[in-house]
């Protein structure tokens, strides 16, 4: 039987807020760092490792972590949730984006069906449909070939997608892999989709219209101005479009798409880059088995954070140190900082993964906590940050904890050797020092030069950005967010908040306001 | 004479500190709502307007934060800034990017010149370069003329004049103005140079080197990636290169470029987008009447800073009521959430405008302060931000302040009609939405789907974003920047915060390391 206790109700956490803090500082100067860089660290899937010896935390708090992932029964809950439990409760739902990988657990069955079958299946489908499309065997009506494919979303459908197209395009283009450009309509303010519509070829363009519901408004809103795009061009719409949905959507079935292709209730959006939301995209964009090798990447990931004692389990261990950071040493907001252009939207998707499954302030029995929960998350990829708000992380008056990423190879591999070494090495070079520095500072008696460091930060080092390495990156996050719902015993996979903005401007655009929301109508013309 | 105290030694401070606080999810309600709505509004530029309808404050505390205002002499200040006074007091500096766009105060002399003619004559130097490239009087070496404008620059040099193009992009393509497409190439990670250089035509593309002191290592790095690629091709990079850069840094008055147009060390990188470092590159991309128009807003804007009534002077308005919810209310964060697709970076170029500039612990002689200066800025838009972050926005346990910018009319003008509104009456009927539904919240008997409410919010709304309203909102921000610099008693225009990871690396390159570094280093294969 598992205890879904508050985070403040256990004895580990108690004994952590009278624990003596690390200084970070003294323990990363000398000897001390250099032995903590190489012994401060855990295997991640697909060769990338994660290395907390710039975190505030020694052997001893470590030691309290690992107590109290025992008592959060962290280990427990993530397989009653790979085993098909109701762990979204708010919602009544089975959580099961994993499944979408590789099976960790018993078989679940759902809905009269075996749900890791159903998943292959579609991930089945979208790979004979991409085939065919990449063959020629699928195309416009004139006979010719897509070039282009669009992905019309938001939120999970969008974010997460899109940053994992932005991710592998140049792999991809290296590895003579890419077969169709993609795009991306989300926002339903206007300009987004005519500006896509103005910079593409729509007789060469296949749409993916994305909403689990069916219902999204601006999704649907999106779908039309294309339609009217294509309708105006002389097209058939129907032959332009497929539909990403759950099998009981107003989408699902429908005479209007090419195909359609299903998730279902289990898979929060934004979990859903694994299943057919990412999986129709990136398997157009780059061939199915791009797209088969993110799903293996991401399930080893998951293998790993199985494991039962967080210093082997990166996903874990780094859920655990996130909360001391948040609930111990009170820090409000976490940056995260890839070094890698192709990285560039990861930040904006782990900003909706982290932010949306645990910005909350009710446990998952709905009684409210008393402590704080998930943080901000916000970043931008390195080297760019650092000539950017580095300078308020480093010598602001809040500590921001950090999360870098950084890849020995580059995606492409095309450099240039400047003053003895090459961009790629100054890329790494920047990261290695930025992280000393945050943690080190340096003394300087102009004070306007001084940096007191104890800033604490993890990297996650790999060999290069493949579909492999991005997946288990992925899943080390969600994983992660996971792990730290339970710890504060949240709900991490509703989204309750989202509802009221809803309803409010239904009201607005039905004319039926009083107030000051009559009065912002008039002011914005509506 | 001025006095330059620490924020927590003004009376007006303690004052607030003390005073009763805004219930505002009361004062937001019913017909006191509307009213705040009506009347809680302050005209800037351009047509733009400043609604803190929505902010925790009332007539009380506004009239204590125009004491402190004045007790802090923000208006004084910010004379003998614009008047040329040494500000920025680190690097020993006047403060001028104010008058890029049109003199305030009196005439500025600086190393020998007066500094408004230097920058009017490097915007009509610009302006006469662009028009002999758009005429086909400059060319490539086959008198082809060039298509595409490729700015390579990093920080201040790259996020502000990234974020202004693709905020008129749309527009400047509507009006039948734009001229050639710009690329930007900023990250040190040589996959950014290589994916930027393998999308376009290298032969008819023309490249801006943008680094003041023409010593940053990401853009001489990138700088030689391009012109490696421009001779691979049997190109002559001196054709194809242009610099903005300082009269006195090794990129001035070379054989190596086409032509060199000149900054100088009183405009800091964060707020170069209205000197050449954003013209050349606007200029080109847009014809130099659309940069003409944007300087014409931004000063507009600056014309109403020097206002000393802050009830009239929406800049620094904002300014201190951004002040009193970071340090009466103790709010960490603040996120800015465009509703307009156009301004997609524009939050990331605030973010290092205002973290940059303020994210500091010593006042402005070097003495370490007792209060939080900056917060962590960030934001995207919306109504994307809606089905990702905002959850944590209505929900979370930190309240975080929002700032939403809104426009009545989309660029493009292209619109669908569904379920009886527009996409631009939807987008607009979504932030209006959004601010009641933070101010006054929602009780529901399921804690789970109760709002709470009291979460603070100003929106900027505009009749329709173009060069000229762009430019005035950029201003505004700028100012707003700066009056919470003069408030918190900082220097906003140094960044010591970037030095030493500069320092670090190059230590790294060297192979000059011990300790954690060389572990990490060795990590990193570097």
């Amino acid at each position: 039987m598992l205890n879904w206790n508050n985070l403040d109700t256990l004895s580990a956490y108690k004994e952590l807020k009278v624990k003596k803090k690390t200084d970070l500082k003294a323990v990363m100067s000398g000897e001390s760092g250099a032995e903590r860089v190489k012994t401060y660290c855990v295997p991640m899937a697909e060769g990338l490792a994660y290395n907390y010896a710039a975190k505030a935390v020694d052997d001893d708090i470590l030691a309290s972590l690992k107590k109290l992932a025992e008592e959060a029964q962290l280990s427990e809950k993530f397989e009653t949730l790979y085993d098909g439990a109701v762990v979204n409760t708010g919602e009544k739902r089975l959580v099961l984006h994993q499944l979408c990988r590789g099976q960790l657990g018993k078989n679940v069955v759902a809905d009269g069906v075996d749900k890791r079958d159903f998943y292959v299946e579609q991930q089945k489908r979208i790979a004979e449909f991409a085939n065919k499309v990449h063959e020629g065997k699928i195309t416009n009506a004139a006979g010719e070939k897509f070039t282009t494919v669009v992905q019309i979303g938001i939120g999970g459908s969008d974010l997460g997608p899109r940053a994992m197209y932005i991710a592998l395009e140049n792999w991809a283009g290296q590895h003579g892999l890419l077969k169709m450009e993609a795009r991306f309509i989300s926002n339903v303010d206007p300009d987004d989709a005519s500006a896509v519509l103005n910079s593409i070829d729509v007789a060469h363009s296949l749409f993916i219209l994305v909403s689990k519901s069916g219902t999204t408004l601006e999704t649907l809103t999106n779908e039309a101005f294309v339609k009217n795009a294509l309708t105006r061009a002389g097209l058939d719409p129907s032959k332009h479009m497929i539909a990403v949905t759950s099998e009981t959507s107003p989408l699902a079935k429908s005479d209007s798409y090419l195909d359609a292709f299903y998730m279902d209730d289990y898979i929060g959006g934004r979990y859903s880059s694994s299943s057919a939301v990412g999986g129709a995209v990136l398997s157009l964009a780059f061939g199915p088995e791009v797209f088969a090798q993110f799903l293996e990447g991401a399930h080893a990931e998951d293998v790993l954070a199985a494991e039962k004692d967080p210093l082997k389990n990166p996903d874990m261990l780094d859920a655990l140190i996130g909360v001391y950071e948040r609930n111990i040493l009170g820090y409000p907001a976490t940056a995260v900082l890839p070094y890698s252009q192709a990285l560039s939207r990861f930040p904006a998707h782990l900003q909706q993964l982290d932010m949306e499954s645990n910005g909350k302030s009710v446990n998952r029995f709905g009684e409210p906590v008393d402590y704080p929960t998930g943080p901000v998350i916000f970043g931008e990829p390195g080297t760019n940050g650092q000539h950017s708000f580095y300078q308020l992380l480093h010598q602001g008056t809040d500590i921001v904890p950090l999360q870098f990423v950084g890849f020995k190879n580059s995606q492409i591999g095309n450099d240039v050797d400047i003053q003895g070494s090459t961009s790629q090495q100054k890329l790494c070079a920047n990261v290695a020092a930025q992280i000393v520095a945050f943690a080190c500072g340096k003394e300087d008696a102009n004070n306007n030069k001084n940096f007191k460091g104890g800033r604490p930060s993890s990297i996650i080092i790999g060999e290069q950005l493949t579909p492999k390495s991005l997946g288990a990156l992925l899943a080390h996050f969600e994983n992660k967010v996971m792990f730290q719902g339970f710890l504060w015993n949240l709900n991490s996979f509703d989204q309750e908040g989202v509802q009221l903005g809803k309803v409010l401007a239904k009201r607005v655009l039905a004319h039926d306001t009083d107030g000051a929301l009559s009065e912002y109508s008039r002011l914005l013309d509506i």
